[in-house]
C-alpha cells in the first residue's frame, strides 16, 4: 500500500508502461477542433467506433451523461410528465403521415429491410425522433378530456444519417430524452411548450454552468412538423452558437395525421393539441467546449462524476504512512457529507503527474495532503477554475466539510460566470449589414450578433448565404422599440440572434 | 376539491366516462397465459405496438423498471463496473468473429442495409447483444496487466427478432443491462462469474421477492460462445420455468477473436479471460407471474412505484374537508420519511371502485381514512397481500410511520414467502423416469423436478423430446452423495434441475 520508491525512480517508464500521455494538447485559441477532439481522448470520455458516425461513450464520458440525465429526469418528472419506452422500430408508412415530418426526415433515417433471414413486407424506420409512433399509440390511449392532459417523456436512443459527424455534437446514433404531450387547448400545448423550455434554460445554466440566449426559431429553423419551436442556444469560444436544446408547440398537426380525438366536456369532438421537446447527448459537447482550457476539461461541480480529488504526498515510506491515513479520513469525511471524491493513492506516479491527470479530466477541486500538512492538521485545496497560486487556499484537514462544500458552490458560479463573460464579450449588436458581413468575415466564428431582422424569410436567407449566419433565436421579451431591419431597411419590431451555428 | 355528490349518484357514468374496466379479470387457474394479458392490459402496464413483437411499455410498467434498474446499477458499480455506451448498430462481419456465436445470433437479427437513402456497403445487424462491438473496443484500450480488470456495463436496448412473443417475457426489442469483463487469468474471470451470479440472485430474491434455483447450465443450454453459463431460475405458477438471468465465462473464445492481448507482470503477451452477464425487461413478466392474483397485480413494496395509497372516505360535504386534511397530513408524513405514497382523491368515484382500481395496479399497502377515523385520530391499514380482514390492522393516524413500514417491510417478506410455499410446493424430488414423464404430462406446466443426470447430452435430450422439459439449472453445491441418472442409470454424481421453461 505504501510508495516505497523515490519519484525519480521508475516514472518514466511508469509512464511508458501505463501508455499515459500527458504531452500538452493543441491549444485551443490555435486549433479549436484539434483541441476538442484531443480533449475528448485524452480524459477518456469516448472513442470513435468502427460503425461509422457512431462514438462509443467511455466511462469517464457516460458518467457525466448519467448525472445529467437524473438530474434533468428529476426536474421533467416534477412538471407531470412520466417516463415510458416505445419501439426502436417505427413502419415507414408512418413517417410519411405528417407532410413536413417526413420530409424533413426521410433522407437521413437508417432501414431495416430484414429481420430473422426474411425480407420485411414493409421495411422499418430506426427511430429519428418518435412523434409517429408516439402519437399512433396516443390515439387508442386518448378518447376523453379525462385523459388530458397526456404527458409522456422518454429517454432512450435515435438514429439520424447524417454527412459529417462529430463527437458529442452530431453523430448517427445518439441519446436524448423526447417529451410528448397532448392538452385539450392550444393555449395549454403552447405553456406546456415555454414551461419546458424555461426547465431547460435553468438546467442548463444552473447545472452545467452554460450561459444561453433563447427564444422562438425562425420558420426556416423549426422542427418538421411544428407550428412553432423555441430553443436554447450557447455561444462556444470559437464564436459558433450551439443548439441546446429545442421545446415544439405541434398544434393538432399530429393529432390530425393519427387521428387522435377527445370527447370535450360538451360532448364535442375535437384534436388535442400537442407539444415535443428533447434535448441530447450533444450537450456533453456544450460541456467541453464551454469549460475546458488548454490543461483540459473543466467540469461544473454539479454535473462531475468526481467532484474532488485527494492527492497524498510525501517522499519518505514513514511519512506514507500518516499521509494515507490522514487522505482516507478525509476521504470519509467528505463522502459522508454527500461529497463525490476520489483518493489517487496509484504507486510510482509523481504528484505533478496526478495534478496534471485530475486536471485533464477536469475535477472540479484537488485536496493536497503531505506530511506537514498532516502535523498542522492542514491541507491544501486547489481549484481547477482559477490556475496557479491564486486558485490555492488551506483548509483544517479535520474540517473539510464547509470550506468544500463552498469551495465547489463558487466553483460552479465561477465557470458560469467566466463562459458568461465570455459569451458577453463575443455578442455584438449591430445595425449595418456591412458590420455583419466583416463580423462573418473576420477570424474566429464571427460571434454571436444581435440585429433588427424584420422577419421577412429572403432577408434571413440573404444572411445565411452571404455570412454562413443563422437566425438562432428570437428573444421571446422585446422591449417595444422598433427598429430596421439590418438587411432590407424595413420597420422591425423584433431583434434575434444570429450566428454561425454548428 | 371536495366531493359533494353521493357516491350512488354518476358512479356508472363515472365509470362509462372514464373508460375504465373493472370486469374481473379471467381467473389464473382457468387461463393463466389469458390472466397475464389481462394484468398487464389491465394494470396499464404495457400496449401492444404497431410493429410486430415489440411493446410500449407504459408508465406505470416503465417506474417498476426504472426502479429495479436503480436499484441493480447500484448493486453492480459496487462491484466496480462502470457504466458506458457502445453503439446500436455492429458491422455484419463482427458477428462472424466467433463461431458459436454467430450460429447463435444470426437467425435471429434484423438488419440495417439503407441509410441517408444509400445501400450500405456492408450491412449493419442491429445487436442481439453487444460482446462482438464491446471486444474489439476492448481490443483498443486493453495492453498491459495494468489495464485489467476492465469491468464495463451497459443499459439498453437490444432487438432478436423472435418468431412467438409475449409481452415482457420475449419481445423483438428488449431492454437490458449488458455487463462485460476482461481479466488477467481464468480464475479471476470464474469468479466474477460466479461474483455476478450472486449479485442476481441476492437482487433478484432480496428486492423483486422472487425466490430462486440457481446454477451451472448444461452445454446445450450454454450462452453462444460461452465456456460455461450460470443462471437464476424462478418457478412460475403455472410450473413452467423462467430464466431471469445469465452470467457468463467466455474464456478466451472472444479474446481470441477480438485480438485482444495483454502483456503480463512477466512482459508475455497474454489473451485477457472474459466474462459477459445480463438482465433484462423480461423480469417485469416474472414479477407479474410469480406475485399477481386474480384481483391484479401484486408489488413487492421494494419496487412499487407505489408503495401506499390513502384513500380518504366521506358521505357528508361537511365531512370532507377534515378526512382530505387529515389524508394530506398523512401524505406529507409519509413523504418525508421516504415512503412513495400517493394520495387518491378523485371525486365521483366509490371507495370501492378506488380499492379495485389500486387493488389491480399492485400497491402493496392501503391507508383507508373516513370521519370517525379523523375523529379517533386512527385509519385503517389494508395489505394487498392478505386479502380480507386478516390483512387490515389500524394506526395512530398522527403516527403512521412506524407501522407503515413495518408493514411494508412484511409485505416484502411475506410476499417472498409466499411465492417460496408455491415454488417448493411445486418442486419435485424424483427418482424414476415413469415419475418424470408422467409429471411432465399432468395438468399444469408439471413444476420443477429435481433429478440425478449423469450429464450425458443423449439422456438430457431424451428428456427434452419425450416431456419438453429442459436442464434449468445444475446447483454449484451439491452434496457428496451420488445416485443413478434418472433416464439412463449411469451412476451420477449431480442432481439437476428440470421443467419445462418460458
Amino acid at each position: 500500500m505504501i510508495n516505497t520508491a523515490s519519484f525519480a525512480e521508475g516514472h518514466l517508464n511508469q509512464l511508458m508502461a501505463e501508455n499515459i500521455d500527458q504531452r500538452k494538447v493543441t491549444p485551443r485559441s490555435q486549433d479549436f477542433a484539434a483541441w476538442y477532439n484531443e480533449i475528448i481522448a485524452r480524459a477518456e470520455l469516448a472513442d470513435y467506433s468502427p460503425v461509422r458516425g457512431c462514438i462509443v461513450f467511455r466511462p469517464d464520458g457516460f458518467a457525466i451523461w448519467e448525472n445529467l440525465r437524473d438530474e434533468l429526469d428529476r426536474r421533467i418528472k416534477q412538471t407531470g410528465a412520466r417516463n415510458a419506452y416505445f419501439p426502436l422500430f417505427i413502419p415507414e408508412s408512418f413517417l410519411r403521415k405528417e407532410a413536413q415530418h417526413v420530409e424533413g426526415f426521410a433522407p437521413e433515417v437508417a432501414v431495416v429491410t430484414h429481420g430473422g433471414g426474411k425480407e420485411l413486407e414493409e421495411p422499418l424506420v430506426v427511430r429519428p425522433t418518435s412523434e409517429t409512433i408516439i402519437n399512433h399509440m396516443f390515439a387508442n390511449w386518448i378518447h376523453s378530456h379525462r385523459d388530458l392532459p397526456l404527458m409522456i417523456n422518454q429517454w432512450c436512443n435515435v438514429v439520424r444519417w447524417e454527412m459529417r459527424t462529430r463527437p458529442f455534437l452530431r453523430t448517427a446514433e445518439f441519446l436524448w430524452q423526447e417529451g410528448h404531450t397532448a392538452h385539450a387547448t392550444p393555449a395549454e400545448a403552447q405553456r406546456e411548450t415555454q414551461l419546458m423550455l424555461e426547465v431547460y434554460r435553468s438546467f442548463v445554466e444552473e447545472f452545467l454552468a452554460i450561459p444561453l440566449v433563447y427564444g422562438r426559431k425562425s420558420a426556416a429553423e423549426r422542427f418538421p412538423g411544428a407550428e412553432e419551436t423555441y430553443t436554447i442556444e450557447s455561444l462556444m469560444p470559437d464564436g459558433r452558437a450551439l443548439q441546446c436544446g429545442t421545446s415544439h408547440y405541434l398544434g393538432d398537426n399530429f393529432a390530425r395525421a393519427f387521428e387522435i380525438r377527445f370527447l370535450d366536456e360538451n360532448n364535442e369532438l375535437k384534436y388535442p393539441h400537442q407539444t415535443s421537446w428533447g434535448v441530447s447527448t450533444r450537450l456533453l459537447g456544450a460541456i467541453i467546449m464551454t469549460h475546458g482550457d488548454d490543461q483540459g476539461l473543466r467540469l461544473p461541480p454539479a454535473v462531475a462524476a468526481t467532484q474532488v480529488v485527494i492527492v497524498p504526498i510525501w517522499r519518505k515510506t514513514e511519512e506514507g504512512e500518516s499521509v494515507l491515513a490522514a487522505a482516507r479520513a478525509a476521504q470519509t469525511a467528505l463522502t459522508e457529507a454527500g461529497v463525490r471524491v476520489r483518493l489517487d493513492d496509484r504507486e510510482g506516479l509523481t504528484p505533478g503527474f496526478k495534478f496534471n491527470d485530475w486536471e485533464m479530466r477536469g475535477v472540479p477541486l484537488r485536496i493536497e495532503i503531505g506530511p506537514r500538512d498532516v502535523a498542522a492538521n492542514e491541507a491544501v485545496l486547489a481549484r481547477r477554475d482559477i490556475a496557479g497560486r491564486e486558485g490555492k487556499s488551506k483548509a483544517r484537514l479535520d474540517q473539510l466539510m464547509s470550506p468544500v462544500k463552498e469551495l465547489l458552490t463558487e466553483i460552479q458560479r465561477n465557470l458560469y460566470q467566466q463562459a458568461k463573460s465570455a459569451m458577453d464579450s463575443n455578442t455584438y449588436r449591430l445595425d449595418s449589414y456591412a458590420d455583419l458581413k466583416r463580423r462573418m468575415e473576420g477570424e474566429g466564428g464571427g460571434g454571436l450578433v444581435d440585429i433588427y431582422w424584420c422577419g421577412n424569410p429572403n432577408c434571413e436567407l440573404k444572411i445565411r448565404e452571404e455570412t454562413r449566419a443563422t437566425c438562432r433565436a428570437i428573444p421571446l421579451s422585446q422591449n417595444d422599440a422598433t427598429g430596421v431591419c439590418i438587411v432590407c431597411g424595413e420597420e422591425s419590431r423584433e431583434r434575434a440572434y444570429f450566428a454561425k451555428a454548428y
